[in-house]
């Protein structure tokens, strides 16, 4: 069995996390030859505003298309740390936004490694649109963990945002790398 | 267990296929108070610029979560009919493009339901946009299986689609609708 790696982006509704999804899986699979399940499963909390995507990557062929222990769990909401942290393998990345995710339950937080950085500021500040969290937030993500190049990244950000949001869509991944390579020196 | 239906739509990258999915799986969830798992799983193919999305649909909790015998396969170009048609269950609906599509094995024609429409040329020349067939799909889709209620379809394409286009999505979908009925009464 190949290395298996299995991601969930996690927040609310509007925060493009699907599409940062489909853009990692995209990154892994078309750019970096490796295979990818992307997914979204819909329960009660949909309705009540919350999103979720998961990616699995892999080197080989992916047989279970859920994820069952998370490698990295990105939250942008305190819901949804609340909600998902249980789901995190010991020692897994849990990668949250400094402003939004203020309580990680004490027991987990000794088990896994937290990143909190400022994900959402620096879409509003630096870029000037909170839309482009998900952007931010992918750049960091990968700076910190390499679950695909970022060259791959890069060309499957270009290959999915709207026409004439490149550059926009550039700068807010540039900045994502740029908080990861930050958090990396500290 | 509730009634569980799996729906893939398949064609090619730069089609809206895992927009698509997305809109049919939170019309089921969001509107329908259903639970819905949508998917993509990219391999090799994905490569090659082919594109599919999974949507399961189901009342109940959904616990395994990738599609096992299609009940509804949509295609939108040759070669993922050629792929997929295999996956259908007996007595399932196969809708594809009328003028893509020139071909059905024969063996699995004679077991599942065709449904052959102008998927892309409706999206081109009465809507004046290829790039609303994933919606005129869906619609047809929709008014043949209620797979989700139409209204359901609807709010959750305006959930979706980017502001500014809604009249121009509401138009493709009300032309998927009349595709839909066109088909019935023949």
């Amino acid at each position: 069995m190949g290395r298996r790696t299995e991601v969930r982006l996690a927040g609310s509704g509007g925060q493009g996390l699907i599409l940062a999804g489909v853009i990692l899986a995209e990154a892994a699979t078309i750019y970096d030859e490796k295979n990818a399940v992307q997914s979204q499963s819909y329960g009660p909390e949909a309705r009540g505003g919350a999103s979720r995507a998961e990616v699995i990557i892999s080197d080989a062929d992916i047989e279970y298309p859920k994820a069952t222990e998370l490698d990295i769990l990105l939250c942008l909401t305190q819901e949804s740390c609340d909600r998902y942290v249980q789901d995190l393998k010991p020692g897994g990345l849990l990668l949250v936004d400094r402003d939004e995710v203020n309580e990680i339950k004490a027991a987990r937080e000794a088990e896994v490694k937290v990143v909190k950085i400022p994900i959402i500021s620096t879409a509003k500040e630096k870029i000037g649109k909170a839309l482009v969290a998900n952007i931010v937030a992918l750049g960091a993500l990968v700076q910190i963990t390499r679950v695909v190049t970022k060259d791959a990244l890069k060309n499957a950000v270009l290959g999915r945002v709207p026409k004439g949001t490149e550059d926009l869509n550039l700068n807010a991944l540039e900045s994502g790398f740029e908080l990861g390579r930050e958090y990396k020196k500290t």
